[in-house]
Order: C-alpha cells, then sequence, then structure tokens
C-alpha cells in the first residue's frame, strides 16, 4: 500500500470521526474541497505543510496519517 | 516544534545512520542534491511521495520521520 494511499484512508477516517464534511474540512484548513477530495483518492501527493494543517484542523496527531489500516 | 521542523531532525538522523552523505542519498531517491539540503534545514516542505522515497532508500518506515525528537 503506497503512503499516499494511507494517508487518504486515514484522512477519511479521522474526517468523518470529527463529522466534518469535506467542504468544512477545507475552508477551515483554507484549502481547496476539490483538493480535500483528491487527497481522500489519493489521487495528489499533499506536502508536509498541508499534513499539519489537516491535522490541527482534526485535533489529531499528525503521525495519525501514517497508521496503517487494518489488513495491511 | 512545526512538522517539517521534526521531519527535517529525523532524517539527517536517519540519513546519518544509514552512513549516506546528502549526495548519495539525493541520487538514490532521485532528487537534486540541493534539496535535500533544504529538507534538512526544513527550509522546504516534502510531499508524501518524496518521503516514501526518501523512507525507501533509508530502509526505514515513514513514521520515523515523524518521531518526536527528545525534549520536544
Amino acid at each position: 500500500m503506497k503512503l499516499r494511499e494511507i494517508f487518504a484512508t486515514n484522512l477519511r477516517r479521522l474526517r468523518h470521526a470529527s463529522g466534518l464534511s469535506q467542504e468544512e474540512l477545507a475552508h477551515r484548513a483554507g484549502l481547496n474541497r476539490n483538493y480535500v477530495g483528491l487527497l481522500e483518492r489519493a489521487a495528489n501527493s499533499p506536502t508536509l505543510d498541508t499534513i499539519e494543517r489537516l491535522a490541527t484542523e482534526l485535533a489529531v496527531e499528525p503521525v495519525r496519517f501514517f497508521d496503517k489500516p487494518a489488513g495491511h
């Protein structure tokens, strides 16, 4: 499983856990809504700065985006 | 401590542990040597794809780049 796929899976999981829509999360993190969708489909490779902003808005440690999904 | 600073500290530590120079690591990972220097000074924010390539060449799990340095 590629790193961006692990990230994508965790981003979607953590965003759902927060109750935020893609649009809400994008707005809070200063990102384009479509870009959040791309990240959740592993279609783009975010920078560390973007990862940090997403972690801040989701109130999680950045390392949580790298947890390996069960079964991998 | 910003995420890119944590990354920078760990990149330098793991590279030293591997015995590779910045130039050798850059060559193996298909990156510019100056870029590896920028990353180790937290002067640039790498993408996940770049982080994955560096982890592969250093033979570490990508999550090791996010270990918090002692004292932080």
